[in-house]
């Protein structure tokens, strides 16, 4: 830990040489070029760290500062052999559909995974005629093996009188559609108590926003297992989404995907869009973390009319996937109870799957020769 | 509903029409005076409401607006005889101590109450000492009615790693505080599994702002009955907080208290403090809803240093109390695992209750005189 | 104008009907499925919408708001016969070169226009370098009439002690470079003082993100007319940006190319980049304004090492060209005394370019056959 | 400076020596408990730090960070004898009046300063109407060394079709004003052009929010050397806004007021005020420079019935005074052609002023005894 110090402040360098000796540190002190100095507390500091806010209280400490990041599970760079800096090797998170093709997310192998599907599955009928598409989709490019479906069953809304999904009827529509096409499917879990019962039936759960820091949920989604895609909380900082990731993979489940769904900023006030994505967070993720980033366009845009344009965004950045909301034709979108304006049409969303793969082929390799003269791929 | 359409998109209209006609509204446009029309849904246009996003996605439309707020259940301005506006009264919420005293929030009164203690119970030695201080302050200055204490026995934290509280080791604790001082207390809830549990023994149940949008425990904390204090989500918006409190309402409960605990912001950024408090929201909590609103100027804070102003601050817009983090003395402020730089020491704190009491005498009446001038009150 | 207010508030609506009255107005209620009315402000009520902050005052109002925007000179879609939507073609923004070819911004033609070149020009043979590798990636990808210079001889910097620029001398140097190879250059004036001075050189000016609100600049440019780079000021809405564009417009000219350079938000917190790119912005641009759109990643980024993932994002967004920082080898980065942790080393330009070019060939026709379907290209 | 880089890099490492030997520094290492160590430069590395940018680009480096503040002019700490560090006497501001009294800003005294006055003049009639009642306010509870006018010629505007103020005919109102009242007066210059010629007029001379990074006229304002107010641009950190503070002192000029008059945030999204105020960084100000501080309510709340609880809650923050747009009746309000909503009227005005002075004599007493127990006074 790194503290700094108004110089002449000897009460509380005092302080600080005492809790430091208290838990096994010593302090060395480096004289600034201005009127603060700084402290340096020498040996392993985590248990000093653990008192921060003590020591940010002293009086002439302006800013303590604790250089290592805490989420060893999942960082990318860890303290090798002599302290030396090591780099992971990436991870991949394979779900399994009953077609017996793996989808592999992750690893820096540059295939996108394309999650696609109703916002919710309503009626048998409507979620078969979307997920058929995905699969049309997935054989017409030869990519059935980077092809799944979403679909959700439970909804957290924010008004309690909006409608909240069918629950356990919805998990057997997906599952019906999975029996249908062969594709595996996410979905997302809200209550922990519910991780068991809806994790028999899905091959990915997926959690959501609003309970990006609902901790028991994610440390009861770590215990069971199953691959989870995380998104990251619509207030929260990119280390606050690592750590929820940290507590899952600390329950010994790694098989987590993080997904960007748009930050709320001033500047979506004109309405142009409903959140503003964090592009950066991804590229952010890929240096910091082993895990898969992918990217939900529906949720940034908020209106399907601008879907294309902020998944093509994310191509820029590297992105491993992208879930996008889906209905198969323009005739359905008025049907639907929750989110219709952002769902693409099918017959949209393919060109926009060509789209992706041309850039894969073509733009992708570029970059990554950029990427690779920078050591940052 | 309110449409607002560009002019000659007639298909548009049609498909507006024709939805409005299935739900039993009609439409009525009023030409604008640019290249915008305004498209009326004349009736009960909630059903149609629900279609928003497909509407927004029609061509040609710019924007749909729906004016009635949709917390009925809370909301201080209500539809009553003929339609007209009406000013429902506002609520007071209760809490009874042992000492047979009921602590009560809101009504108007003007009556701040004073929530107190450490951020959580690490020893009973520790609590029973700040329980008592807080006994005493009420004593000096006879608002023994208006002192009530906090302690966090089960803790959210951003990182698995950290310290989490001593569960319900920690209820027995604060059980033991309010037998020997009579003061009842709030603890936090994080597991809808556990309403039931803790607020058997709790005399007041608090919702952290990680699980402002946890759907399952507002619903669970509503039906078990028990006074709440919801504090606000740090990313949501005015709305998205009544709404939450709407949540709780709806399962028959109004006995909730509104906590406003800083937001983030990005001028947060240079370390002043930890949270940007919007004071403007409680003063907005205020006009929209009949509930009482206090604040947490720790939380804010993240520095006992700077408690003081943003409590006082609050106090300019006239909130119903407020709930600080305090140690008894300088020396157990070491001692603390959680969040011992934010926690101001009692004989500090005995000085700022006297601060508001003295608002509450002297400026507290200039500014409702104003108000009352204003319409505001 | 629309205003929303609370039934019964009779005297309030007297008035509002005083008021449009007196301008030549008539008022339409509607009546809401809640407690709020609509009152309409029938004809043209510009005048009238003058006294917005008045009537957002008056008892029982919620809301006003005038449909239409202001920025006619620059909107893409306006008022036409008969009041019917017009959609305007888009402006083409020319800068010529001393080699006889016109850098062509927008139009919609999908060509991106390539601006480089130092932060500010330090010496003449470090930038005539640069300038003569910007013309060579023009010669090898043989798009020389897509490529121009930049460099900054006057610099705003937020802190009085740092470097400013050369003044005068920069502008020689620049000069020199366009002499040396034939590439016309933009440059930023400060002071509307030295618009005629700085215009009497340079192909194009730009005007900063801090200057961006400078109404007397951005007017003075305005009646100089020669073509200019408009940035958004960091703190600025979408709307605010095109309001600025608009003072220029006012004055007769419309050569503006709008230039996205990263909002501030509070998730650049973790120093992961400078800035958070609005890229959604730009096509919110792209449909509001005529003008074309360029996007600037050396500002957003902050870091060299993600200016291609940056600049790749916003050609998901259809930008019509971008502005980067680049020096022509790595040495010469330690030199440089402003902004040099962003400049691109022009070898990896160079491969940027061509991931941008591939993109233009791939990629952007299957976007733009989406953008078609849904009508918004 | 202080670099955090990836233990094993030896040639950044090898690299950052060669720099800081280059400027007469030299380098020492701490090895950190993680992957990161840190590299201390040792000596005045101001230009070393200048190279930041570069730095932050070298492979391997994490973060680099410069622990001194560069406002050395404003600042409240500095480096006094030995390196120890010093706090500064605080800086007290003088306008003095045609009567003779000067009111004194600033300094520590708890003498909170009254600016208040029409946004703008419009005519004679009106402006002295408001003058009149504000000297009333002033001699009815003893304070009229306290009082003082403003009032805006010249008017930013975001829309360049909006009222720009009256120009100098309005310095002449004001004028008119301050010989009829004997109080000075406060108004905004724009163009650094016409400092000279409003600074002959004007007693004190304002700086806008658009125009807080507009450094040739805080150079401009800082060689004239009358008092000046300078608002805090409404996208800037409390550390730029010093630093344009500190553009000023640099040419000499000390007399400086601080106005914090609210940022733009996501949290003013639904309308109940139209910006956030930062009151921490009043308070932060306060602790970091020597300078004034005052709070502008009216541009804070964009309505004049939260305008009182707005500045009470600044005065929990001990500023030092305040800048409120009056308007003298309620009649008057709706001839107003730029924010009317945010004016106050004087008779409800002089109300809040007296909550203020019992604030001071009751209320701040309190306050300051806590702060001088927390050595934050």
């Amino acid at each position: 830990m790194i503290i700094e110090l108004e110089r002449g402040r000897q009460a509380t360098l005092d302080q600080i040489r005492d809790l430091a000796v208290r838990f096994g540190n010593r302090v060395e002190l480096s004289e600034g070029t201005g009127v603060y100095d700084t402290v340096h507390i020498i040996g392993d500091s985590r248990e000093f760290a653990s008192r921060e806010s003590y020591i940010l209280g002293l009086p002439g400490v302006r800013a303590a500062w604790q250089p290592t990041g805490g989420y060893k599970n999942i960082a990318r760079v860890v303290r090798g052999n002599e302290g030396k800096a090591l780099h992971r090797e990436r991870r991949v998170v394979e779900v399994k559909g009953l077609d017996g093709k793996a989808r592999r997310f992750g690893g820096g192998n540059g295939k996108h995974i394309f999650v696609c599907g109703p916002d919710s599955p309503q009626t048998l009928e409507q979620t078969l005629a979307t997920a058929r598409m995905a699969r049309e989709v997935g054989e017409k490019f030869g990519i059935l093996d980077r092809v799944m479906l979403r679909g959700g069953a439970f909804k957290p809304r924010t008004r309690p009188t909006d409608w909240r999904g069918l629950g356990m009827k919805g998990i057997a529509i997906m599952d019906a559609a999975r029996e249908e096409t062969g594709l595996p499917y996410v979905t997302e879990v809200m209550d922990h108590n519910l991780v068991e019962q809806i994790g028999a039936h899905a091959d990915m759960l997926q959690i959501g926003t609003r309970n990006a820091q609902n901790f028991d949920l994610l440390e009861s989604v770590g215990r069971f297992g199953k691959p989870v895609i995380l998104k990251r909380g619509f207030g929260n900082e990119a280390e606050e989404w690592f750590y929820s990731a940290e507590y899952i993979a600390n329950q010994g489940n790694l098989d987590i995907v993080l997904c960007e769904r748009g930050m709320k900023t001033l500047y979506t006030k004109g309405g142009y869009c409903r959140n503003q994505p964090d592009l950066n967070a991804c590229t952010h993720a890929r240096k910091q973390t082993i895990l898969p980033i992918i990217f939900d366009p529906s949720h940034v845009a908020g209106d399907h009319r601008i879907v294309a344009e902020n998944l093509m965004a994310a191509c820029g950045h590297l992105v491993d996937g992208s879930i996008t909301e889906t209905v198969h034709t323009e005739a359905w979108r008025r049907e639907q109870l929750c989110d219709a304006g952002q769902a693409l049409v099918m017959d949209q969303y393919s060109i926009l799957v060509e789209a992706v793969l041309e850039y894969e082929n073509h733009v992708a390799p570029k970059m990554k020769s950029i990427l690779r003269m920078l050591g940052t791929d």
